[in-house]
């Protein structure tokens, strides 16, 4: 079974149509005709199991069979993370987040960033891509990206960490500080590290210090382990 | 403090040399000079503090100043992947779990792989310069391939598992099923996922069924996130 994605479905017309590249995807790489069953989701919970109605090569219409609606999960997970120098390492991260589940992903430049640009558009085709290659109904959120001191203002998860091996203190895993079913925010430095400035303005927004394990980790690795370090605190 | 990596140190020796690539990067790279002072790790669990001795372009030495011995840990990991058709994703997957942490990575021929061949030459220079980059004292074993037969009765760890979702039984979390401080094996199937023939030898060789969470995940994925399972459960 195939899964598409189509954001703007029309809830109250039986015959929908994919997008441009999905129907190119559809008829003339999977070989896909008429009568052929598919799925789709709106990235919002809901899938639609269909059949190919007319196999237009640029809007592909599909006839909708069957709604299946997913709930939000009981917890959320939102990695804010400062965008790797070499961006191939920043598309991995949200390839895999993706995958394993995560619900939004945000950017923020910090004082030690050296990249200071970040183009949302090829990052949002990823993470279409993973969505569908996962068989997942939901399509994570990608914030632009903003500097530290305006972005730290915008995080309102009711638990709120940062990443980071305190120097005094004996640090405290990730796991042992977030509790069940949460609404979660980690704060993932960049290769730079945060400044004593950024950790203080984190703290003072009541962010607690946590670490994801001994070893030191690359910046794209600790923002995927934090995900599913938060996934595995919650899992059936 | 930049750390090299030294297989053959004498230890009754206490000027050393690094090998031709290492020297390179440290005098070449880092212009590093005679009297600064470096670490240099044998893989096996021993980091060396030394100072530069002489700048020998292609035999750099060094002069041992303290040893540091890092016992292994209380729990070991051994992951057993098919590997991918698209080698970059078992190059990651190598990269990222000697990062998190590791002992062992071993690699098999399914029934359904698409990849009937694996230089492993490669694959230990990324070990190696993900044990540097993580600041980590051992390198983690990496076993040549073999056909899925063959490989399965190389496989003693007390607790083996199989990554699978089963058609039938409700999954089980490999976090529920592992318990602490133990020696793990996991397998992890190829794109075209396990045979049935290869599942059923796995099961009558003592391996249990375990899923890695509710979402259809990438091979490398799957491998990744089965050794940070288990890191996490360790976790302290």
């Amino acid at each position: 079974m195939h899964l598409f994605y189509q954001p703007d479905i029309v809830s109250n017309e039986a015959i929908q149509r994919l997008t441009e590249e999905d129907s190119r995807h559809a008829l003339k790489t999977l070989r896909l005709n008429v009568g052929d069953s598919i799925a789709v989701t709106d990235g919002r919970g809901n899938r639609y199991l269909a059949a190919i109605h007319s196999a237009d090569a640029r809007r592909c219409a599909f006839r909708i069979t069957d709604t299946q609606t997913t709930p939000p999960r009981s917890f959320s997970i939102r990695i804010c993370i400062a965008p790797t120098k070499n961006i191939d390492r920043i598309e991995w991260f949200i390839e895999k987040a993706v995958e394993i589940g995560i619900e939004r992903i945000s950017f923020f430049f910090g004082q030690h960033s050296e990249r200071r640009l970040l183009k949302l558009e090829r990052l949002e085709k990823i993470a279409v891509a993973a969505m569908k290659q996962s068989l997942q109904s939901y399509l994570p959120t990608l914030d632009e990206a903003l500097p530290f001191g305006e972005f730290i203002k915008t995080v309102t998860e009711e638990q709120r960490f940062i990443a980071h091996l305190p120097t005094n203190e004996p640090p405290q895993h990730l796991l042992k500080r977030a509790t069940l079913s949460g609404q979660y925010a980690v704060l993932i430095g960049p290769e730079g590290d945060f400044s004593e400035k950024e950790i203080q303005q984190a703290m003072a927004a009541g962010f607690r210090m946590v670490t994801l394990g001994p070893n030191r980790l690359r910046t794209e690795t600790a923002g995927l382990m934090a995900c599913h370090t938060l996934n595995v605190l919650n899992a059936e």
